[in-house]
């Protein structure tokens, strides 16, 4: 008998595997309104408003790595990625619980400084730490963070629901994320290098990279956007589908296009890039426009919108209008500044198992 | 700057660490009836019914061994351990999310069978898988798993609860988990022999074990005990206090009579040991009701119950009273089967992070 290895199918398909393994149990779900497939599955638990919940696993060595990630900010950022989450389904976080596998190294400060920055972001975001678990660990920390929220019915976004006309919105600037993760990783080789040598170095990460200090922020301790959720709920605006921005721009938009059914052309000058990104990318020789693209984890909000609430939100100074839906047999595509198209299909975003697509 | 090691303060000093540090992100949840301290939280979703949501975290090489483990079982295990929590708060369970971190080697046949295994367990508790993460990992394999229920508010039973003069029932039988694992070591310590010495073994455990099945599948493919939940439902019975079996008799008793603020007094004569455990323990020249108090993992039901409904429970066959609650002041013990008195506290039960207290 020979295994397949999961790099065959990548991220996504084992996503899809396991999607089909487990939907026999969702007839036991009368009140299911989406399962697996969006940024949280959604259930009906009272006549007027829905449950909405999400979870994710952050893992030593694959999603951090201690020698660059203060134990604070991956408290925090543990919290902040499941409430992006929760804000990609319009929604507002109630609860949360978080499981936690330590090795036998770990001291109880590590504890400490971690639970802070989750309690303290928890907190900003008006959400509650109920309970969890812990557990030894024979490999690095493990952490596991759940987030229940709720959201009325006539608000709930998934990621379909996007039609050809619709705008395409996104919140805040991106590329951020991966430029700081580029310096990162550079100052981590540096790191290692000094300690292969014996010598010693100040570990304060932030203080000796100031200049960059916006973009490493960005990786490090990213927000979720539930004030744009707020501010969507003020004006009484419901997009037609949002996703949060985790996987970079142009995945992030293939799966919203995926599941809506539909194409999409966005203009690679309207693209909000973080000017620190691009700062970094002239030095790293890159393309700050790529970060947005394929960098992923800037959590912000990707949404599309009836043309004809334009108007409700364009006094907001935080929200840009990057494109419009297309039917799906145009593509999802993008005019770069010299008026070229680029088929964002070819892009693709970050894959766990197979690395870049 | 020195740094305390966890097993200074042990897994339960932990968790209260934990609890205390998470305490005040509970001013935004209005609605919590429990946090940290019991199987479930417990939060207020509307007038009549209560949420209850718990999160276990299985670890290779920590709470399983794929040497010993079919992966089929291990999935259907990772679901029953959070359905358990859940029947603890006298609820039922209506929905679960899954994630899952996988080693580079992992096959997509080895996630199957898992899935396979969750997905078929979730579907004997009338329970829905609507969505999880996925993950690499650099260590072993580990799983999270959330389950969310719910009760009526005039059935939740918490731990807290228990009156001096309530008895002390259990269900099932106890010690079978202990002594399944006792054999499976044993049986992994011949099978790494051989391996040693390049020789083959069918790897077929449960078929090579056959005398020991049961046990065995107590320990590998526990069950959840909904089935008393709704035998209490049925009858209208709502215990005084609650608590699911996973540290052992003795350490879950000190869990109730804690947050009770009572002792018991329990008597060796009728603690249910599963008979086979009494075999595998002659075997190993062991006491098989040790395995039942401190072995752990049997995930029965231990539950108090005003004096005055045994009349109610009296007809179940595998229900069995063990002892009664007393006045805090006369302690947690047990008479054994000679009239001598043991201090269950000086027993105690299993601490992942400093071993047996």
């Amino acid at each position: 008998m020979s295994f397949k290895p999961i790099s065959d199918i990548g991220e996504f398909g084992l996503i899809r595997h396991i999607e089909k393994l487990v939907s026999p149990t969702l007839d036991h779900a009368p009140g299911i309104v989406q399962g697996i497939g969006d940024d949280c599955a959604v259930l009906e638990t009272s006549p007027s408003t829905l449950q909405v919940s999400t979870t994710d696993l952050l893992v030593e060595h694959v999603h951090f790595d201690l020698l660059t990630t203060p134990l604070h900010h991956l408290g925090s950022k543990a919290v902040s990625v499941n409430i992006s989450d929760i804000c990609a389904m319009n929604a507002r976080p109630l609860y949360a619980l978080v499981s936690i596998a330590l090795p036998e190294k770990a001291s109880v400060e590590l504890v400490e400084t971690l639970y802070r920055g989750m309690s303290e972001t928890a907190g900003l975001y008006e959400t509650a730490i109920v309970g969890g678990d812990t557990s030894a660990s024979k490999g690095g920390i493990v952490i596991s963070v759940t987030v229940v929220g709720e959201v009325g019915k006539e608000k709930l976004t998934l990621r379909k629901g996007a039609a050809p006309g619709d705008l395409v919105c996104v919140s805040g600037s991106l590329g951020g994320a991966a430029a700081g993760l580029r310096v990162l990783m550079r100052e981590r080789d540096i790191m290692l290098e000094h300690l292969r040598h014996g010598e010693t170095f100040d570990g304060d990460v932030m203080n000796t990279l100031a200049e960059y200090s916006e973009a490493i922020k960005r990786q490090i301790l990213p927000s979720a956007r539930t004030d744009i959720v707020a501010f969507l709920e003020k004006k009484n605006v419901v997009p037609t589908a949002m996703i949060d921005i985790s996987d970079g721009l142009a995945a992030d938009l293939l799966h919203l296009c995926a599941r809506s059914g539909t194409g999409a052309r966005i203009e690679e000058g309207r693209i909000p890039v973080l000017p620190q990104a691009r700062h970094i990318a002239d030095e790293f020789q890159e393309d700050a426009v790529n970060y947005a693209l394929g960098g992923g984890e800037d959590y912000q909000l990707l949404f599309t919108l009836d043309n004809a609430r334009f108007g409700d939100i364009a006094e907001h100074p935080d929200i840009s209008v990057i494109g419009k839906i297309v039917p799906e047999e145009e593509g999802v595509r993008m005019a770069d500044i010299y008026g070229m198209t680029v088929d964002l299909e070819a892009t693709g975003g970050f894959d766990h198992f197979r690395g870049r697509e």
